[in-house]
């Protein structure tokens, strides 16, 4: 048995017009109706994982989060000497942050790009390398949202992601990633038109999840027949010192006559980037590790409670990400957001994150500048 | 790996204006119509505990009665050496009956009005004792209902109970108990009037589950801007025989600008108590820990299986709870409620209840005497 | 902790009339908009098991299936030295193939009879023999979907089973069985009529699941007041060679005045047969026991990964359901089901199934004959 709980607390200062530019369905008739307080179960996993025979690894863990249920990692994988074949649902390999688990992140979200723009688990065929010095995975995968509406025709991605380490040493790690993902629209069905294309949804909030206010990619894109994605990753670490940093984009295709849409646009480009540097004061590292392409958990110094202090972070990131280009004009959006980080890790499976974030958006209804967001995260795993 | 399972069923001999008198929906003009007989997974939990390091406790538990989740206790918990500091999902605490475990009842429902004024579990902070002979607790807790609607302002709750034992013997047990909470409303977003304060359930139900039958504040109570619960808990017992009893009481703030409100009333209270008296037939006693202020498993003096008879308890219950007051003219209800209880423990880990109630009842539609109630339950933790 | 995993996948060439004889909705209306391959969590449970005291044995297992929460076997039961008695939510003893875990399966799906007419799982009392060498059941259970719609007055089944082995010997057995069910149907409430008898679904699919066409039993029977279930079981096995074989038959009494029924039918009867044959290629048995009337785990002869091949299997199946009889006049359906097998076990935990169906359908909109599917899963159990 193992799972995780992360319980989020959230309070936040809305800019006057961020109700009006992110057309928060009929709020904006009511000013500063937007909610400013919080909290929320962010995640709540329980699962079980085991190794058979050194042959096979299996693992069946399901999420809770919103009193609903979802299926986080879920699937059987045979293992070779130096890779591994896996079948079931899990992470379509892709982004050096949406790779690493959720347990693991400097700070509280992704990203607001990765996001937006990486893709969802899916139930899929990969295969992986296990070797030391680089990763390598290769995958296809079903549809979208599969579970929930099964009467579409399922979309299909073939995602590609490669990484290696440029150098490493006792003190120091980097880290050169590519990665790419193409996805066959998934169809669905409509009454009037028959076979329509699902809509696509790229979006994120604004930085935490304990107040649910779709910011980037409020509005799906309609009719799109096929899209890729491409992330550049980046990373390196010395000490108690790193810095991260991606480039994502998405290029859509849409069909003109297999959506709702009002556009005569046949192409659509979203793209976004993120820096992040972290120090830690108590002298830790970050956890990188180049056989996967991701990062481990954070091993203290000395643990809290055991005449210790356990490790402290201070972190800083910048992301923006641009979904101005839509399907129908007007509906793209975008973001620039700053966000300061406090982490206190008591021990190896503990976490207390409080981050401060900031941003200025633009949307549908206009510019909303200078919002500002304060939230905190307890965190277990067992 | 932990969880307890509950296994209910139930029938019922209704009074002919029942129907009539708690207006369920369109049944009132189909005489008699009211479900009679039912069976019912009323608990299914799944879940894991832990203490790391003497430091600190955890623990994620999921409910899945009904076919839905719900999240019971899920919270990280520092210790101290004389009190314990905890945040995530947890009761608020208030009064005795609604402290104790759903596995240490008496009854196999909790009384009438501690079922219908007893806040729930919510995302909070709380603080609690650790030590022998009294128990304090403290907390802020966050919006009710938080997970299904985040849509709304959240509102906050401050929760106080303290509790301690006058006389504690190897054969007896004493406890007096006081508790208050105060809530803030959540704040909902209408289309036509902006914010409005979201409806206080403040409901109960026959006595039992696997008939839903909504019978104590039946329909919401609209416009309530803030509310004070207050419980007023003594419990005594001596060998095999104890007593319990409570007295409840909720008082509401309306603001009849921010609700769909009939009423010119600002302020409702509602009110109820209920006493009780159980006696083990072979010889064991309640098991009252007044360091929690409330009561844990009973331990058989022999165990079924082993050659012994488990414990076999006979209890019987008083209960009356008050709503009449209410936002809309007549939407009111009272209840007298009467419950004989025949509990036996086989062993430690399970309990078989059978429940006979009898209750008048008075609603919108008129009163209603005379109503019977026969319930069993087979129940089991692990 | 226990669980299983199961991931499909399915592709599907069609016949052109089958939207049309099957009438998906508005689908016939655009041609061929019938989805064409789909993938899908078949079943994740996760779960615990246990026995205490040699006295009572106990289940807890959800099921995820579908973003949704079930319950699997959720009971308690009191173990004597010849049987068992249970009370909670299990499988309604009834027929040799229903009676085998879904993981013991020789076919993906349960045979088409099988899966449209079998009583699904209820809460209830059941009595089970545990002698060696036979096997009978008798329960009563509470009603069909419970757990969704409790404003319905509950229906009631008996459920009988019995079977027994006529020669057993070490490389061959025999099954012999007979299954009956009476159930008396629940009662919902409409605001025109008062109580009407609730929908009765006795219907299957295409012999796959993560395609969602429902073919067998489409159109729910309405106003049926009771009905009876029969099965005639029969299976028979020598060294790596097995028979299996069942007849299952439904009438149901329909109350003309209780539901919104179209016809002056006052008896419907539903029925089907399936014969199977299996060989093991690589020469292990089928793990027939005869104490409980049904199928255990396959033991392969080695295990893959540790120099052995694991378990090969080749099975043929056909399957015939006759849902002509409707409530409503042209609703009923009848198919012709084929299914050719292969599985590969690799060890005792795992199984790795391809499944190729072709099927001949009658429906409400016609004849559509020469439908093909191939699936394939993979699943493993801890």
């Amino acid at each position: 048995l193992r799972g995780r709980l992360m319980i989020d607390t959230e309070f936040a200062d809305w800019d006057k017009n961020l109700n009006a530019a992110s057309s928060q369905t009929d709020r904006q008739d009511f000013d500063g109706a937007l909610p400013e307080r919080g909290t929320y179960l962010r995640r709540a996993r329980l699962g079980a994982i085991g190794v058979y025979d050194d042959t096979w690894e299996w693992q069946l863990e399901v999420d809770f989060r919103d009193s609903d249920v979802r299926f986080a990692n879920a699937y059987l994988a045979y293992l070779t000497d130096h890779g591994r074949l896996a079948v079931g649902n899990f992470k379509e390999p892709f982004s050096l942050e949406s790779s690493t688990s959720s347990r693991r992140l400097t700070f509280m979200e992704r990203a607001t790009p990765v996001d937006a723009y990486r893709p969802s688990r899916n139930i899929g065929l990969m295969y992986e390398t296990l070797v030391p010095n680089y990763y390598l995975a290769a995958g296809v995968f079903g549809g979208e949202g599969t579970d929930r509406d099964r009467d579409v025709e399922e979309g299909y991605a073939l995602a590609l992601r490669g990484s290696f380490a440029p150098y490493m040493s006792d003190d120091t790690f980097s880290h050169l990633g590519l990665s790419y993902n193409y996805r066959r629209n998934s169809k669905d069905f409509d009454d009037e038109d028959g076979d329509i294309y699902e809509d696509v949804r790229l979006r994120s909030r604004e930085g935490a999840r304990a107040i649910d206010i779709r910011l980037i990619g409020r509005n799906d894109i309609e009719g799109v027949e096929d899209f890729s994605r491409y992330a550049l990753e980046a990373a390196w670490g010395h000490g108690p010192f790193s810095l991260q940093g991606e480039y994502l984009r998405v290029d859509l295709n849409l069909d003109p006559d297999k959506g709702d849409v009002r556009t005569d646009k046949s192409r659509l480009t979203l793209d976004g980037y993120y820096v992040q540097a972290s120090y830690f004061l108590t002298g830790e590292h970050r956890n990188y590790r180049a056989f996967s392409g991701d990062f481990g958990a954070v091993r203290p110094n000395s643990t809290f409670g055991r005449g210790g202090t356990g490790a402290w972070e201070l972190a800083a990131r910048f992301a923006h990400a641009d979904s101005s280009e839509h399907s129908r004009p007007g509906r793209g959006n975008k973001m620039d957001h700053y966000t300061l980080g406090l982490n206190w890790y008591p021990n190896e499976d503990m976490v207390f994150k409080l981050n401060y974030m900031y941003f200025d958006y633009e949307g549908r209804g206009g510019k909303s500048d200078g919002n500002q967001v304060l939230a905190a995260r307890a965190q277990f795993e067992f």
